[in-house]
């Protein structure tokens, strides 16, 4: 819905309250898609929203609840009775409450899982006990299952019975007495084949499966890769416990590329949205890098008091603009290589060929920004505005961007691929802490390059 | 595949071929997975490639070319006869090979393109000539057309004869004679309802979908949030000509996500691989940002030249931390705010909670960073170091830090969203534009502040 939408619809929803026309609010909310009211819920004044919630439909008001911030969820929960509550949570899927629960403060979390029955409160514990980013803390514990034994008809009438949510009917996994898994079979082999047909000769029996403890990103980009629309995850003796659909899938990979970028600009990741973090939130995700970044930065002036006697003030002048360059120059590579990294488009064993493209490709580019910077120095600065820019002092500054710029950008591809194999987290790395080394090594190049070129001053 | 695997099956495949055991290595081959097959493809040597291509199955050879990177897809156009292109080709989805085409030469378009029939090369056509980046470029034609008068029943005749690729028959869409798109209906409802229902009866008529020139990015962003399996695409008059599947959003947002990351590194993105691009295309994708960025940087020299009688050494000492601090506090808030535009969690009217949020967040940062340096400076680096920082320094340098912070978030936060009001793209200023304008306006508030409090150099 665009944003005019929206504020039409408020305006509309607001008139129709203010005439106590709830019926009308009812039949139109019904009709809208559930995180579009989702985000109108939230838009409205807080103490309308629990009235407006309660006009839903009982499924309509379980999917708009699972779209809502964690926020509202838990103001809603905190003004609905036991039933509500029940009705509400009964409707969703498990992988849909354990997201709701791990993010309330106990006491809410109790009240929910008191409402739950037997069965549901066992699968959520499961689930609350996997390992933090594991696929079974991503998994639907909601598929069809089948027998070998059965015929494509019998198939049929059990996927009818179960009728389970879009996603989870159109592949459909073949277990055997004891729950193991022993095949797959896709809606679409059941339609192509014959209503008398057995599943044991239609079933594909070579199936990729998943275990409950893998990682979650890795999961998702295999399911991306080859195209799937469901994972089986299973336990460690084989036997099935649930899937991972590929809506899931996204919501992974675009909170793994959110979390990439927050690293890579030296901020801890939140699962929140921005405007739903507090300003203390957002302050504790900030601070620890901010502060270790600056005590680092400082050592960048002990090194410019040991060498001020090499370096005159105009050579000084030069220093932000080396370490700038030095330090873009670092991410341009330390970045792209990340990133490369993170979708599996290169791994640690493309070391050498990196570092030689790299090698390649900074001194290219240190060559061509060496000689626009000794240009523009000399010519402009120099010549033109009249600051004493000798052809030496050109050259030093100019030298020493080059060996900034390769220096900088073998760190930039090095770094992140040593963090990959020493299991560490690449993004991390990637862009201020490669920042931070290149500027300190680049003053050090610089200072050296100085005091040999210039012979203790100028 | 894991590497190892991947490695023990080229060893394999190797050893067969020394054998001339062609028959081996088909089996093998056609049981893998297509993804795999073109890996494995890759990692032989070129000579190897055409021959081991040809003993793939039609079906298994058209999956795998698909799969594999422009370099090996011309190279083995170059060795096919002309039928044999046909025959990949044809087995083809018209998207996929208009994916092939933009990446080759003009001659070996030409080739494929005299290979097709008519009614594909009407479709080539077509699809190219969508605009860049839009939702026609990346739908498939090939999905599955209902009439509202038919009954479920003949819908399931429909889908076994058209057996289209799995992703395209799950929902199916309702058209009138002229190929209006009137509603949707999935394999789901069909399987729910009675043979003899019609369609007219159980459609969904209220279709989201998209017209050919919308965005792709914005396209998948939809499809991802309302957690759909396809969205048709419509022309102007509403007459259904495609659709997007959910496989074609996982690249998309893929894809989007790595240019995001590329032009917050001062990098032009480029739609191939690391390790396809050539060292002169990383080169020409790199050079420009850095030479805008070093040139921008230089001004940094000028102003440092022109406050020269008013920055001591000391003072001198401290510019590459503060600039460098401004920096990482700048992109901090410009990163996260140019990611949370791009996934929609914030849009421009959020402008003013952004700004409170950040100016909350920035001078509770800047305190603490403050006193941090402070403390620093004055025990460590004057009384421990016996530098000569007496408190004067030290608190100019801590002031001009605060300030530098409050000013970089502020403008950090505004730019993105002032860049998405002016139709620019907000990943552009995020990074390194910001640094560099952070850059200048710290250094020139750091001489201010000097100016001001030590009254003419000290």
């Amino acid at each position: 819905m665009e944003y005019n939408e929206l504020t039409e619809l408020i305006e509309k929803i607001s008139a129709l309250l203010t005439e106590k026309n709830f019926r009308a609010v009812k039949t139109i909310l019904d009709d809208e898609m559930p995180q579009d009211v989702a985000t109108l819920l939230e838009e409205l004044p807080d103490k309308d929203m629990p009235v407006i919630f309660r006009l839903l439909s009982k499924e309509q008001a379980a999917d708009t609840f699972v779209e809502m911030s964690s926020d509202s969820q838990e103001m809603l929960i905190n003004v609905f009775s036991d039933s509500e509550i029940k009705a509400i949570f009964d409707e969703m899927f498990v992988d849909d409450t354990v997201d709701i629960i791990e993010e309330m403060p106990a006491s809410v979390v109790k009240r929910i899982i008191s409402q739950s029955d037997a069965e549901t409160r066992h699968q959520i514990n499961e689930i609350l006990q996997y390992p933090k980013d594991s696929a079974g803390t991503i998994m639907t514990v909601e598929y069809v299952s089948l027998k070998k034994s059965w015929t494509v008809s019998q198939c049929f009438d059990r996927i009818r019975q179960t009728a389970l949510d879009k996603e989870t009917i159109y592949t459909c996994y073949v277990t055997d007495e004891k729950r193991h898994l022993i095949g797959c079979v896709t809606v679409k082999d059941l339609l192509l084949h014959d209503y008398n047909d057995l599943i044991a000769d239609i079933m594909e029996t070579d199936v990729l499966s998943v275990e409950t403890t893998d990682d979650k990103e890795a999961v998702a980009l295999q399911i991306s890769k080859y195209d799937l629309n469901a994972m089986p995850v299973v336990d460690k003796e084989n036997r099935i416990v649930g899937i991972i659909t590929v809506d899931d899938v996204l919501d992974v990979l675009e909170e793994e590329a959110t979390e990439d970028i927050a690293k890579m600009a030296a901020v801890t990741p939140s699962s929140d949205t921005y405007l739903d973090q507090s300003v203390w939130q957002i302050w504790k995700n900030r601070i620890p890098w901010l502060l270790i970044l600056m005590i680092s930065a400082t050592f960048t002036g002990l090194i410019i008091n040991a060498y001020e006697a090499t370096l005159s003030a105009l050579l000084f002048a030069c220093v932000p603009m080396i370490m700038g360059t030095g330090g873009n120059a670092g991410s341009q590579a330390s970045v792209t290589i990340t990133r490369s990294l993170a979708i599996n488009e290169i791994s640690p064993r493309d070391v050498l060929k990196v570092l030689w493209k790299e090698l390649r490709v900074s001194v290219s580019l240190g060559l061509v920004l060496a000689c626009a910077c000794f240009a523009k120095l000399y010519l402009l600065d120099g010549l033109a505005f009249g600051n004493e820019y000798t052809w030496q002092i050109c050259l030093t500054v100019s030298i020493a961007l080059f060996v900034t710029i390769v220096i900088a950008k073998l760190i930039g591809c090095l770094m992140p691929i040593l963090a990959k194999v020493c299991r560490l987290d690449p993004a991390v790395v990637a862009s201020p802490f490669i920042t931070t080394i290149v500027d300190i090594l680049s003053l050090v190049i610089y200072c050296l390059i100085a005091q040999a070129l210039l012979s203790g001053g100028m």
